[in-house]
């Protein structure tokens, strides 16, 4: 059996790692200057890090793949997403706290609006408010009864969105998505993708159907989609495997889910970007690791606002400057997958990286995808940032004699 | 099964390969002039020869991974050492030169002091020279009855370092070092790390009891640590997978047992590094495949000696302009790992690499980490290096119709 890098070289030290990610940093060019986002914003404190930092591109999960959230964060985390596949009910109900245990089935819930025929007119029930979301999720956890012999649990995430929670022996994630991802149609059975998942996707269609009795009578959310269905499994923890007491700073849920799943402690949600900045600057020295989530860049992105993804970038690049102020012995600064405001989405480009630590070989030219692409770790799979991230803190043995 | 390259399509060809090792070669800048050890050093032979040459660096274990100069060795000549793992019992045995077979059990010794209470006071027994060294050994040999049924050998190595083979039926290399690794303590107990390795940890542990009463009278070496206990097994030799007639000319005992390991002939151990190459003229073509070890750099990156670093690699640039005057088909500069004088250790650094043959699209700026990392190459696994070398040679066939 080979052995199991970096975990079977980790040592102890006394570092400080802050890992920021960027959701979506990476971009494309503007066709008219021939330079993506990230080239296009003023950083002067990235392009000034950027000169004696390791520079290079990372790539989530297989070249041409784009990554969702969950397996871009578990490999910038050093947990190969080819093999840790979480599903997205399970990374919301972790995003809102709920206690999972292994073997609880969770999926992913839209409230949404089906006309009379039956057909699905819209998939998020007219977008409610949390205040509106939360009553109509109170009224399924008061009226769905749980099929015999299970547990059955319903959180609000936000607005339309919602997460339910099966607990019971012998379930199975094996179950197809009943969200349609269209309007003028029915939502789909509840179809189970192995003969394992039979008996799980009928208590699931029960629950369903005793759903929509529960609404018959609300609008705009008469109705459930559900995606997602997974199984929790336990994973690792980063203190485990890595001897790191983790801290996230992230203000959506789904990237404190991704940190509870693997052991990180989860700080309050802070109002706005500079606030995480201000819980890392309070809470530093009683963690190793700090992951600093920053949404903006991604949603931007997928707005399709060129401008305003550079803007949210340079916004970033201030507070930056506070971080590097605490003099972390590391300080990681990339994203978890690129998302070109051209494209509108999540892409499979790989993503600028930089690790600025004392052992850096350094000469970049600025934080930006063409300078990252000359840096000197070159391209790496992601999952192999988490090695190197640990290597400059101190945190790697020697292997071998 | 995956096709083994490049065993798959090794071929015979009548060229001559020289792999020169420049241990540790690989460094950081100094802050004050932004270049490394290697930047920094008038290297006017390598200089050339990168013009013409295909350059890169390598990445010995895993991103991050700080290797062993076992594991950095076994890459560098084909053997993943995440698969191939060698303990530093079996390579002090083979660079003393002896002749271990498949399961023996070797262990690498230090001659060391216990004070009256029983606790290490030196764990190198006053660094004795190697005359000294040779006499405890040899009252060792004489004085220790070898377990029933089993062959005990004692070789002395260099100053306080000896080796200890084991040989019997069924034995274990899974025990712990009885080295505490520190003084005021006690050498610590022969710890089986599983529970096969029971009979074999009493073996030991009577032994070593053996060895303290032996040693009871002698100041100031009257006791033995114990580490890197390891069973032999045998590699596939580079004969055998390349088809090549090897030769190593090195000056120290472990780079020598390595060679052994992989089933190079060894040469006479040189007094001077130019004596190496010496060896390498007058014994040319006898073989297909000389390795030179030169030791230098690393030895001074671990005195953290900055300047003697670049010194050493100044010394060695001009026995590059002897070797180049041989006229191989293929010459390889390299080093096992990086050895940054600011660090004082090995590190996990890409290494430079330089592959000069007819076959190079070239264009070199020079041979340092900067200009590698802009090479042809790339930056690949050291693991690899032995394909592009044999390819490089001729030695390698079309995969495929």
């Amino acid at each position: 059996m080979d052995t199991q890098f970096p975990d079977a070289v980790v040592q102890a030290a006394d570092t400080r790692i802050v890992f920021v990610v960027m959701d979506g940093v990476g971009g494309l060019p503007d066709p008219a200057t021939g330079r993506t986002e990230l080239e296009t914003a003023r950083t002067p404190h990235l392009d000034a890090l950027a000169t004696s930092s390791a520079l290079g591109l990372h790539r989530p999960v297989a070249p041409g793949v784009t990554p969702g959230s969950g397996p871009g964060h578990l490999a910038l985390f050093g947990y190969d997403p080819r093999r840790w596949q979480i599903g997205r009910g399970v990374l919301s109900a972790l995003g809102v706290g709920f206690p999972l245990r292994p073997g609880d089935l969770a999926a992913r819930l839209n409230l949404a609006t089906l006309d009379e025929a039956g057909n699905v007119s819209d998939r998020r029930a007219g977008r409610p408010d949390d205040e509106e979301g939360r009553r109509v999720v109170e009224l399924l956890a008061s009226g769905v009864r749980a099929p015999d012999g299970m547990e059955l649990h319903w959180r609000a995430e936000k607005e339309h969105r919602a997460v339910m929670i099966l607990r019971g022996e012998g379930l199975s994630g094996a179950l197809a998505d009943t969200d349609p991802q269209a309007t003028g149609v029915p939502p789909l059975g509840v179809a189970p993708a192995d003969p394992g998942a039979e008996r799980t996707a009928r208590a699931v269609e029960r629950i369903l159907a005793d759903a929509r009795e529960v609404l018959r009578d609300e609008r705009p959310a008469n109705a459930l989609l559900a995606r997602g269905f997974a199984l929790y499994a336990e994973y690792p923890s980063m203190r485990d495997r890595y001897g790191l007491r983790c801290l996230a700073t992230a203000r959506y849920p789904m990237y404190q889910g991704v940190a509870r799943l693997l052991g990180m402690d989860v700080a309050p949600t802070p109002d706005t970007d500079a606030g995480a900045v201000d819980t890392l600057a309070g809470r530093y020295g009683d963690h190793d690791f700090h992951f600093l989530h920053f949404k903006y860049p991604d949603s931007r992105g997928e707005d399709g606002d060129f401008d305003a993804k550079v803007s949210a970038i340079e916004d970033l690049d201030g507070l930056v400057g506070r971080i590097v102020a605490l003099e972390p012995d590391v300080l990681v600064v990339t994203g978890d997958h690129s998302t070109p405001a051209r494209m509108r989405v999540h892409s499979w480009h790989p993503v600028p990286l930089l690790i600025a630590s004392e052992w850096c070989r350094g000469g970049g030219a600025a934080f930006g995808e063409r300078a990252c692409l000359a840096g000197e770790l070159g391209i790496i799979e992601s999952r192999d940032i988490m090695a190197l991230t640990l290597a400059h803190a101190g945190r790697l043995g020697k292997f071998g004699a």
